[in-house]
Protein backbone atom coordinates (compact mmCIF):
# COMPACT_ATOMS: atom_id res chain seq x y z
CA UNK A 1 0.00 0.00 0.00
CA UNK A 2 1.51 3.58 -1.10
CA UNK A 3 1.51 5.23 2.69
CA UNK A 4 3.94 7.81 1.04
CA UNK A 5 1.14 10.30 -0.08
CA UNK A 6 -2.26 10.57 1.96
CA UNK A 7 -5.02 11.06 0.27
CA UNK A 8 -5.77 14.27 -2.13
CA UNK A 9 -8.93 15.74 -3.33
CA UNK A 10 -8.13 16.88 -7.17
CA UNK A 11 -9.34 19.80 -7.78
CA UNK A 12 -12.04 19.30 -9.89
CA UNK A 13 -10.87 21.65 -12.84
CA UNK A 14 -7.92 20.18 -13.63
CA UNK A 15 -7.39 18.77 -16.86
CA UNK A 16 -7.27 14.85 -17.40
CA UNK A 17 -3.51 15.57 -18.42
CA UNK A 18 -2.34 17.40 -15.20
CA UNK A 19 -4.19 14.64 -12.84
CA UNK A 20 -2.48 11.68 -14.88
CA UNK A 21 1.12 13.59 -14.51
CA UNK A 22 0.54 14.10 -11.05
CA UNK A 23 -0.21 10.74 -10.33
CA UNK A 24 3.16 9.77 -12.52
CA UNK A 25 5.02 11.76 -10.07
CA UNK A 26 3.67 10.37 -6.84
CA UNK A 27 4.11 6.64 -8.61
CA UNK A 28 7.42 7.41 -9.40
CA UNK A 29 8.07 9.28 -5.71
CA UNK A 30 6.53 6.32 -4.20
CA UNK A 31 9.21 3.55 -5.85
CA UNK A 32 12.02 6.13 -4.70
CA UNK A 33 10.61 6.19 -1.41
CA UNK A 34 9.65 2.51 -0.20
CA UNK A 35 13.54 1.75 -2.35
CA UNK A 36 11.78 -0.73 -4.43
CA UNK A 37 14.31 -2.32 -7.38
CA UNK A 38 13.97 -3.38 -10.50
CA UNK A 39 11.43 -6.54 -10.87
CA UNK A 40 9.85 -5.64 -7.62
CA UNK A 41 6.06 -5.25 -7.30
CA UNK A 42 4.25 -1.99 -7.58
CA UNK A 43 0.70 -1.48 -5.47
CA UNK A 44 -2.40 -2.40 -7.15
CA UNK A 45 -3.81 0.62 -9.36
CA UNK A 46 -6.68 0.44 -6.96
CA UNK A 47 -4.66 0.96 -4.29
CA UNK A 48 -3.18 3.99 -5.60
CA UNK A 49 -5.76 5.40 -6.48
CA UNK A 50 -6.82 5.36 -3.37
CA UNK A 51 -4.01 6.48 -1.90
CA UNK A 52 -3.70 9.71 -4.01
CA UNK A 53 -8.00 9.96 -4.29
CA UNK A 54 -7.96 9.72 -7.98
CA UNK A 55 -9.91 7.67 -10.11
CA UNK A 56 -8.67 3.91 -11.31
CA UNK A 57 -8.14 5.73 -15.21
CA UNK A 58 -6.50 8.33 -14.01
CA UNK A 59 -3.77 5.77 -12.66
CA UNK A 60 -4.28 3.08 -15.63
CA UNK A 61 -3.21 6.70 -17.77
CA UNK A 62 -0.25 6.95 -15.73
CA UNK A 63 0.99 2.90 -15.42
CA UNK A 64 0.81 2.77 -19.16
CA UNK A 65 2.60 6.10 -19.52
CA UNK A 66 5.15 4.95 -16.91
CA UNK A 67 5.32 1.37 -19.18
CA UNK A 68 5.95 3.54 -22.57
CA UNK A 69 8.99 5.01 -20.71
CA UNK A 70 10.26 1.38 -19.46
CA UNK A 71 9.86 3.04 -15.68
CA UNK A 72 7.87 0.21 -14.74
CA UNK A 73 6.56 -3.20 -16.41
CA UNK A 74 3.04 -4.57 -16.86
CA UNK A 75 1.83 -8.01 -18.04
CA UNK A 76 -1.86 -8.59 -18.40
CA UNK A 77 -3.33 -10.24 -15.17
CA UNK A 78 -0.20 -9.85 -13.09
CA UNK A 79 0.97 -6.86 -10.60
CA UNK A 80 3.06 -4.52 -12.34
CA UNK A 81 6.93 -4.44 -11.40
CA UNK A 82 9.71 -1.93 -11.14
CA UNK A 83 11.09 -1.66 -14.93
CA UNK A 84 15.08 -2.06 -15.91
CA UNK A 85 17.10 0.53 -17.19
CA UNK A 86 18.00 -0.08 -21.07
CA UNK A 87 18.45 1.76 -24.34
CA UNK A 88 14.88 1.35 -26.20
CA UNK A 89 13.26 4.62 -25.50
CA UNK A 90 16.06 6.92 -26.20
CA UNK A 91 16.65 4.97 -29.09
CA UNK A 92 13.28 5.53 -30.22
CA UNK A 93 13.45 9.59 -29.33
CA UNK A 94 16.46 9.57 -31.01
CA UNK A 95 15.55 8.00 -34.34
CA UNK A 96 12.23 9.97 -34.15
CA UNK A 97 14.69 13.07 -33.47
CA UNK A 98 16.33 12.05 -36.85
CA UNK A 99 13.81 10.90 -39.11
CA UNK A 100 12.12 14.26 -38.37
CA UNK A 101 15.60 16.13 -39.14
CA UNK A 102 15.26 17.89 -35.50
CA UNK A 103 18.71 16.78 -35.25
CA UNK A 104 21.24 15.84 -38.44
CA UNK A 105 23.37 12.49 -38.76
CA UNK A 106 27.06 15.03 -38.29
CA UNK A 107 25.59 16.15 -34.77
CA UNK A 108 24.49 12.74 -33.83
CA UNK A 109 27.90 10.91 -34.89
CA UNK A 110 29.47 13.77 -32.99
CA UNK A 111 28.25 13.44 -29.51
CA UNK A 112 28.49 9.49 -30.04
CA UNK A 113 32.40 10.43 -30.85
CA UNK A 114 32.57 12.26 -27.35
CA UNK A 115 30.59 9.38 -25.77
CA UNK A 116 32.18 6.17 -26.82
CA UNK A 117 35.62 7.99 -26.33
CA UNK A 118 35.56 7.65 -22.94
CA UNK A 119 33.62 4.39 -23.52
CA UNK A 120 36.42 2.66 -25.13
CA UNK A 121 38.90 4.01 -22.55
CA UNK A 122 37.28 2.47 -20.08
CA UNK A 123 36.81 -1.02 -21.87
CA UNK A 124 40.40 -0.93 -22.08
CA UNK A 125 41.01 -0.57 -18.37
CA UNK A 126 38.10 -2.90 -17.27
CA UNK A 127 37.48 -5.55 -19.95
CA UNK A 128 37.47 -9.32 -18.70
CA UNK A 129 39.91 -11.63 -20.91
CA UNK A 130 36.62 -13.11 -22.47
CA UNK A 131 35.16 -9.81 -23.54
CA UNK A 132 38.56 -8.82 -25.24
CA UNK A 133 38.05 -12.40 -27.18
CA UNK A 134 34.43 -11.58 -27.92
CA UNK A 135 35.02 -8.21 -29.77
CA UNK A 136 38.04 -9.67 -32.09
CA UNK A 137 35.47 -12.72 -32.57
CA UNK A 138 33.12 -9.87 -33.35
CA UNK A 139 35.81 -8.54 -36.13
CA UNK A 140 36.68 -11.52 -37.55
CA UNK A 141 32.29 -11.88 -38.33
CA UNK A 142 32.54 -8.32 -40.13
CA UNK A 143 35.49 -9.40 -42.12
CA UNK A 144 33.32 -12.42 -43.79
CA UNK A 145 30.45 -9.89 -44.76
CA UNK A 146 31.32 -6.64 -46.29
CA UNK A 147 29.15 -7.24 -48.90
CA UNK A 148 26.00 -7.69 -46.42
CA UNK A 149 25.10 -4.45 -45.76
CA UNK A 150 22.80 -5.34 -43.23
CA UNK A 151 24.32 -7.45 -41.24
CA UNK A 152 27.30 -5.34 -41.11
CA UNK A 153 25.20 -2.73 -39.44
CA UNK A 154 24.27 -4.97 -36.71
CA UNK A 155 27.64 -6.72 -36.01
CA UNK A 156 28.59 -3.07 -35.90
CA UNK A 157 26.14 -1.79 -32.96
CA UNK A 158 26.53 -5.15 -31.10
CA UNK A 159 30.55 -4.27 -31.24
CA UNK A 160 30.13 -0.79 -29.81
CA UNK A 161 27.66 -2.17 -27.21
CA UNK A 162 29.86 -4.56 -26.12
CA UNK A 163 32.69 -2.29 -25.72
CA UNK A 164 30.59 -0.35 -23.96
CA UNK A 165 29.02 -3.11 -21.82
CA UNK A 166 32.99 -3.61 -20.94
CA UNK A 167 33.36 -0.08 -19.89
CA UNK A 168 31.40 -1.69 -16.73
CA UNK A 169 29.13 1.57 -16.60
CA UNK A 170 26.17 1.19 -17.71
CA UNK A 171 25.20 4.31 -18.50
CA UNK A 172 27.57 3.98 -21.70
CA UNK A 173 25.78 0.87 -22.36
CA UNK A 174 22.47 2.82 -22.57
CA UNK A 175 24.04 6.04 -24.13
CA UNK A 176 25.95 4.49 -27.11
CA UNK A 177 23.24 1.62 -27.25
CA UNK A 178 20.73 4.44 -28.08
CA UNK A 179 23.32 6.61 -30.44
CA UNK A 180 24.59 3.73 -32.22
CA UNK A 181 21.41 2.25 -32.96
CA UNK A 182 20.78 5.30 -35.07
CA UNK A 183 23.34 4.22 -37.99
CA UNK A 184 20.38 2.39 -39.33
CA UNK A 185 19.17 5.20 -40.33
CA UNK A 186 21.94 6.53 -42.06
CA UNK A 187 24.04 3.51 -43.06
CA UNK A 188 22.25 2.61 -46.31
CA UNK A 189 23.14 6.22 -48.02
CA UNK A 190 26.82 5.70 -46.17
CA UNK A 191 27.55 2.34 -47.30
CA UNK A 192 26.25 3.17 -50.62
CA UNK A 193 29.16 5.84 -51.21
CA UNK A 194 31.90 2.60 -49.99
CA UNK A 195 31.22 0.68 -53.48
CA UNK A 196 34.66 -0.55 -53.87
CA UNK A 197 35.67 -3.20 -51.36
CA UNK A 198 38.74 -2.12 -49.92
CA UNK A 199 37.06 1.12 -48.80
CA UNK A 200 34.44 -1.36 -46.92
CA UNK A 201 37.55 -3.07 -45.56
CA UNK A 202 39.11 -0.38 -44.28
CA UNK A 203 36.05 0.45 -42.22
CA UNK A 204 36.47 -3.28 -40.48
CA UNK A 205 40.15 -2.54 -39.82
CA UNK A 206 39.71 0.65 -37.99
CA UNK A 207 37.15 -2.05 -35.54
CA UNK A 208 40.23 -4.48 -35.97
CA UNK A 209 42.45 -1.62 -34.52
CA UNK A 210 39.58 -0.97 -31.73
CA UNK A 211 39.26 -4.43 -30.56
CA UNK A 212 42.96 -4.84 -30.74
CA UNK A 213 43.39 -1.70 -28.36
CA UNK A 214 41.17 -2.62 -25.65
CA UNK A 215 42.61 -6.95 -25.31
CA UNK A 216 45.93 -4.86 -24.80
CA UNK A 217 44.77 -3.02 -22.16
CA UNK A 218 45.82 0.94 -23.78
CA UNK A 219 43.55 3.09 -23.24
CA UNK A 220 45.34 6.00 -25.35
CA UNK A 221 45.49 3.15 -28.50
CA UNK A 222 42.34 2.25 -28.09
CA UNK A 223 41.16 6.50 -28.00
CA UNK A 224 43.30 7.03 -31.28
CA UNK A 225 41.54 3.93 -33.17
CA UNK A 226 38.81 5.32 -32.15
CA UNK A 227 39.18 8.93 -33.50
CA UNK A 228 40.17 6.95 -36.84
CA UNK A 229 37.15 5.23 -37.09
CA UNK A 230 35.18 8.37 -36.85
CA UNK A 231 37.46 10.02 -39.33
CA UNK A 232 36.75 7.31 -41.64
CA UNK A 233 32.90 7.67 -41.00
CA UNK A 234 33.05 11.50 -41.46
CA UNK A 235 34.20 11.62 -44.16
CA UNK A 236 31.85 8.98 -45.38
CA UNK A 237 29.11 10.61 -44.41
CA UNK A 238 30.30 14.11 -46.41
CA UNK A 239 30.47 12.23 -49.89
CA UNK A 240 27.27 11.08 -48.81
CA UNK A 241 25.99 14.64 -48.31
CA UNK A 242 24.98 14.23 -45.04
CA UNK A 243 26.37 17.66 -43.64
CA UNK B 1 -5.10 9.40 -44.27
CA UNK B 2 -2.29 6.87 -43.79
CA UNK B 3 -2.00 5.03 -47.23
CA UNK B 4 1.59 3.48 -46.47
CA UNK B 5 0.29 0.72 -44.74
CA UNK B 6 -2.09 -1.43 -46.21
CA UNK B 7 -4.98 -3.07 -43.97
CA UNK B 8 -3.93 -5.77 -41.90
CA UNK B 9 -6.20 -8.48 -40.63
CA UNK B 10 -4.68 -8.99 -36.99
CA UNK B 11 -3.96 -11.93 -36.24
CA UNK B 12 -6.88 -13.34 -33.37
CA UNK B 13 -4.37 -15.06 -31.10
CA UNK B 14 -1.89 -11.54 -30.76
CA UNK B 15 -1.37 -9.66 -27.42
CA UNK B 16 -2.98 -6.44 -27.12
CA UNK B 17 0.70 -5.10 -26.35
CA UNK B 18 1.95 -6.97 -29.79
CA UNK B 19 -0.91 -5.09 -31.32
CA UNK B 20 -0.14 -1.99 -29.73
CA UNK B 21 3.54 -2.08 -30.52
CA UNK B 22 2.81 -3.22 -34.13
CA UNK B 23 0.62 0.01 -34.06
CA UNK B 24 3.28 2.31 -32.39
CA UNK B 25 5.49 1.24 -35.46
CA UNK B 26 3.18 1.67 -38.01
CA UNK B 27 2.75 5.52 -36.18
CA UNK B 28 6.65 6.55 -36.77
CA UNK B 29 7.02 5.01 -39.95
CA UNK B 30 4.12 6.71 -41.10
CA UNK B 31 5.64 10.11 -39.55
CA UNK B 32 8.86 9.13 -41.68
CA UNK B 33 7.17 8.26 -44.92
CA UNK B 34 5.06 11.52 -44.99
CA UNK B 35 8.11 13.10 -44.17
CA UNK B 36 6.52 15.15 -41.31
CA UNK B 37 7.84 17.91 -39.29
CA UNK B 38 7.74 18.82 -35.85
CA UNK B 39 3.73 20.22 -35.17
CA UNK B 40 2.47 19.05 -38.16
CA UNK B 41 -0.62 17.01 -37.64
CA UNK B 42 -1.67 13.22 -37.79
CA UNK B 43 -4.70 11.80 -39.05
CA UNK B 44 -7.14 10.90 -36.64
CA UNK B 45 -7.23 7.76 -34.62
CA UNK B 46 -9.83 6.52 -36.85
CA UNK B 47 -8.26 6.71 -40.01
CA UNK B 48 -5.39 4.75 -38.57
CA UNK B 49 -7.50 1.96 -37.18
CA UNK B 50 -8.96 1.73 -40.71
CA UNK B 51 -6.02 1.76 -42.46
CA UNK B 52 -3.78 -0.72 -40.17
CA UNK B 53 -6.93 -2.92 -39.38
CA UNK B 54 -7.15 -2.84 -35.90
CA UNK B 55 -9.77 -1.22 -33.15
CA UNK B 56 -9.13 2.40 -32.28
CA UNK B 57 -8.74 0.75 -28.87
CA UNK B 58 -5.33 -0.42 -30.00
CA UNK B 59 -4.46 2.76 -31.89
CA UNK B 60 -5.66 4.92 -28.77
CA UNK B 61 -2.95 3.27 -26.49
CA UNK B 62 -0.43 3.65 -29.36
CA UNK B 63 -0.62 7.19 -29.62
CA UNK B 64 -0.85 7.73 -25.96
CA UNK B 65 2.51 5.91 -25.54
CA UNK B 66 4.27 7.61 -28.30
CA UNK B 67 2.81 10.89 -26.35
CA UNK B 68 4.47 9.39 -23.16
CA UNK B 69 7.26 9.59 -24.57
CA UNK B 70 7.00 12.88 -26.09
CA UNK B 71 7.05 11.38 -30.07
CA UNK B 72 3.65 13.03 -30.23
CA UNK B 73 1.71 15.45 -28.90
CA UNK B 74 -1.98 14.64 -27.82
CA UNK B 75 -4.74 17.96 -26.63
CA UNK B 76 -7.84 17.58 -25.79
CA UNK B 77 -10.42 17.63 -28.86
CA UNK B 78 -7.65 18.38 -31.42
CA UNK B 79 -5.51 16.36 -33.98
CA UNK B 80 -2.87 15.13 -32.54
CA UNK B 81 0.95 16.80 -33.80
CA UNK B 82 4.25 15.69 -34.53
CA UNK B 83 6.32 16.16 -31.25
CA UNK B 84 9.55 17.91 -30.32
CA UNK B 85 13.10 16.39 -29.15
CA UNK B 86 13.67 17.23 -25.30
CA UNK B 87 15.40 16.13 -22.37
CA UNK B 88 12.38 15.23 -20.15
CA UNK B 89 12.17 11.62 -21.28
CA UNK B 90 15.71 10.93 -20.82
CA UNK B 91 15.78 13.36 -17.25
CA UNK B 92 12.81 10.76 -15.95
CA UNK B 93 15.04 7.66 -17.31
CA UNK B 94 18.25 8.66 -15.46
CA UNK B 95 16.31 9.52 -12.03
CA UNK B 96 14.53 6.41 -12.31
CA UNK B 97 17.69 4.60 -13.01
CA UNK B 98 19.47 6.79 -10.45
CA UNK B 99 16.91 6.22 -7.82
CA UNK B 100 16.51 2.51 -8.11
CA UNK B 101 20.49 2.25 -8.45
CA UNK B 102 20.73 0.88 -11.54
CA UNK B 103 23.41 3.31 -12.15
CA UNK B 104 25.58 4.93 -9.17
CA UNK B 105 26.33 9.01 -9.06
CA UNK B 106 29.88 8.56 -10.39
CA UNK B 107 28.85 6.83 -13.02
CA UNK B 108 26.13 9.70 -14.14
CA UNK B 109 29.37 12.05 -13.34
CA UNK B 110 31.70 10.37 -15.56
CA UNK B 111 29.62 9.87 -18.50
CA UNK B 112 28.36 13.62 -18.15
CA UNK B 113 32.31 14.41 -17.94
CA UNK B 114 32.32 12.33 -21.58
CA UNK B 115 29.66 14.76 -23.08
CA UNK B 116 30.13 17.76 -21.56
CA UNK B 117 33.98 17.84 -22.63
CA UNK B 118 32.63 18.01 -26.26
CA UNK B 119 29.86 20.48 -25.66
CA UNK B 120 31.97 22.81 -24.04
CA UNK B 121 34.54 23.07 -26.97
CA UNK B 122 31.83 23.29 -29.60
CA UNK B 123 30.61 26.04 -27.23
CA UNK B 124 33.67 27.89 -27.42
CA UNK B 125 34.29 27.89 -31.08
CA UNK B 126 30.21 28.96 -31.43
CA UNK B 127 28.82 30.60 -28.88
CA UNK B 128 27.53 33.67 -29.90
CA UNK B 129 28.43 37.21 -28.03
CA UNK B 130 25.26 37.21 -26.47
CA UNK B 131 25.71 33.83 -24.95
CA UNK B 132 28.59 34.63 -23.72
CA UNK B 133 27.46 37.63 -21.67
CA UNK B 134 24.53 35.65 -20.37
CA UNK B 135 26.75 32.47 -19.02
CA UNK B 136 29.06 35.27 -17.36
CA UNK B 137 25.74 36.95 -15.78
CA UNK B 138 24.70 32.98 -14.30
CA UNK B 139 28.08 33.02 -12.80
CA UNK B 140 27.45 36.00 -11.35
CA UNK B 141 23.89 35.01 -10.07
CA UNK B 142 25.65 31.71 -8.53
CA UNK B 143 28.06 33.95 -6.80
CA UNK B 144 25.23 35.79 -4.97
CA UNK B 145 23.20 32.49 -3.51
CA UNK B 146 26.10 30.10 -2.04
CA UNK B 147 23.93 29.71 0.79
CA UNK B 148 20.54 28.47 -1.01
CA UNK B 149 21.32 25.34 -2.22
CA UNK B 150 17.93 24.92 -4.17
CA UNK B 151 18.34 27.96 -6.16
CA UNK B 152 21.94 26.78 -6.63
CA UNK B 153 20.97 23.97 -8.31
CA UNK B 154 18.80 24.86 -10.92
CA UNK B 155 21.45 27.50 -11.62
CA UNK B 156 23.92 24.97 -11.96
CA UNK B 157 21.73 23.08 -14.43
CA UNK B 158 20.37 25.88 -16.26
CA UNK B 159 24.57 26.93 -16.55
CA UNK B 160 25.94 23.64 -18.58
CA UNK B 161 22.67 23.89 -20.73
CA UNK B 162 23.14 26.78 -22.19
CA UNK B 163 26.47 25.93 -23.02
CA UNK B 164 25.24 23.21 -24.51
CA UNK B 165 22.65 24.73 -26.57
CA UNK B 166 25.66 27.51 -27.23
CA UNK B 167 27.35 24.39 -29.10
CA UNK B 168 24.64 24.43 -31.54
CA UNK B 169 23.91 20.75 -31.43
CA UNK B 170 20.58 19.95 -30.39
CA UNK B 171 21.76 16.61 -29.17
CA UNK B 172 24.29 17.72 -27.01
CA UNK B 173 21.29 20.33 -25.14
CA UNK B 174 18.99 16.57 -24.42
CA UNK B 175 22.22 15.01 -23.51
CA UNK B 176 23.34 17.32 -21.01
CA UNK B 177 19.94 18.40 -19.88
CA UNK B 178 18.87 15.13 -18.79
CA UNK B 179 22.62 14.26 -17.60
CA UNK B 180 22.48 17.51 -15.41
CA UNK B 181 19.06 17.35 -14.15
CA UNK B 182 20.06 13.84 -12.15
CA UNK B 183 21.89 16.51 -9.73
CA UNK B 184 18.91 17.23 -8.36
CA UNK B 185 19.34 13.45 -6.78
CA UNK B 186 23.06 14.41 -5.32
CA UNK B 187 23.06 17.60 -4.88
CA UNK B 188 21.46 17.71 -1.39
CA UNK B 189 24.33 14.97 -0.49
CA UNK B 190 27.09 15.96 -1.75
CA UNK B 191 26.22 20.01 -0.78
CA UNK B 192 26.36 18.95 2.80
CA UNK B 193 29.57 18.50 2.97
CA UNK B 194 30.35 21.50 1.41
CA UNK B 195 30.11 23.19 4.48
CA UNK B 196 32.32 26.24 4.50
CA UNK B 197 31.77 28.83 2.15
CA UNK B 198 35.01 28.93 0.69
CA UNK B 199 34.86 25.28 -0.37
CA UNK B 200 31.60 26.37 -2.24
CA UNK B 201 32.83 29.83 -3.44
CA UNK B 202 35.60 27.10 -5.39
CA UNK B 203 32.77 25.42 -7.05
CA UNK B 204 31.17 28.98 -8.46
CA UNK B 205 34.14 30.00 -9.24
CA UNK B 206 35.11 26.65 -11.35
CA UNK B 207 32.29 27.54 -13.26
CA UNK B 208 33.50 30.92 -13.57
CA UNK B 209 36.35 29.53 -15.77
CA UNK B 210 34.86 27.49 -18.02
CA UNK B 211 32.58 30.83 -18.58
CA UNK B 212 35.52 32.93 -19.41
CA UNK B 213 37.18 30.36 -21.27
CA UNK B 214 34.01 30.36 -24.02
CA UNK B 215 33.70 34.10 -23.68
CA UNK B 216 38.01 34.05 -24.99
CA UNK B 217 36.12 31.63 -27.58
CA UNK B 218 39.12 29.20 -26.00
CA UNK B 219 38.18 25.61 -26.71
CA UNK B 220 41.20 24.47 -24.74
CA UNK B 221 40.84 26.30 -21.53
CA UNK B 222 37.29 25.60 -21.42
CA UNK B 223 38.00 21.86 -21.60
CA UNK B 224 40.73 22.18 -18.82
CA UNK B 225 38.18 24.25 -16.65
CA UNK B 226 35.69 21.53 -17.14
CA UNK B 227 38.29 18.81 -16.19
CA UNK B 228 38.99 21.10 -12.90
CA UNK B 229 35.23 21.49 -12.47
CA UNK B 230 34.36 18.00 -12.31
CA UNK B 231 37.74 16.97 -10.45
CA UNK B 232 36.41 18.91 -7.53
CA UNK B 233 32.78 16.96 -8.09
CA UNK B 234 34.61 13.98 -7.87
CA UNK B 235 36.10 14.49 -4.73
CA UNK B 236 32.72 15.70 -3.23
CA UNK B 237 31.22 12.62 -4.24
CA UNK B 238 33.81 10.53 -2.63
CA UNK B 239 33.81 12.83 0.53
CA UNK B 240 30.06 12.42 0.09
CA UNK B 241 30.67 8.44 0.73
CA UNK B 242 29.29 7.99 -3.29
CA UNK B 243 31.14 5.17 -4.78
Amino acid sequence: MPQHHPPKTPAETAAPTTRVDSAIRAITDYIHGEGLKVGDRLPSEAAFAESLGVSRTVVREAFKSLAAMRIIEMHAGRRARVGGFDASVMALSLTHALRTEQINAPQMWDARRAVEMRSVALAAMRRTDAEAAALLEQVAQMRDCVDDLARMTELDIAFHVAIADASRNPLFSVLVGSLSSAIRETNPMVWRHRRDNETRRDVVEAHAAIAQAIADGDPDAACAALAAHFDLAARALATAGFN
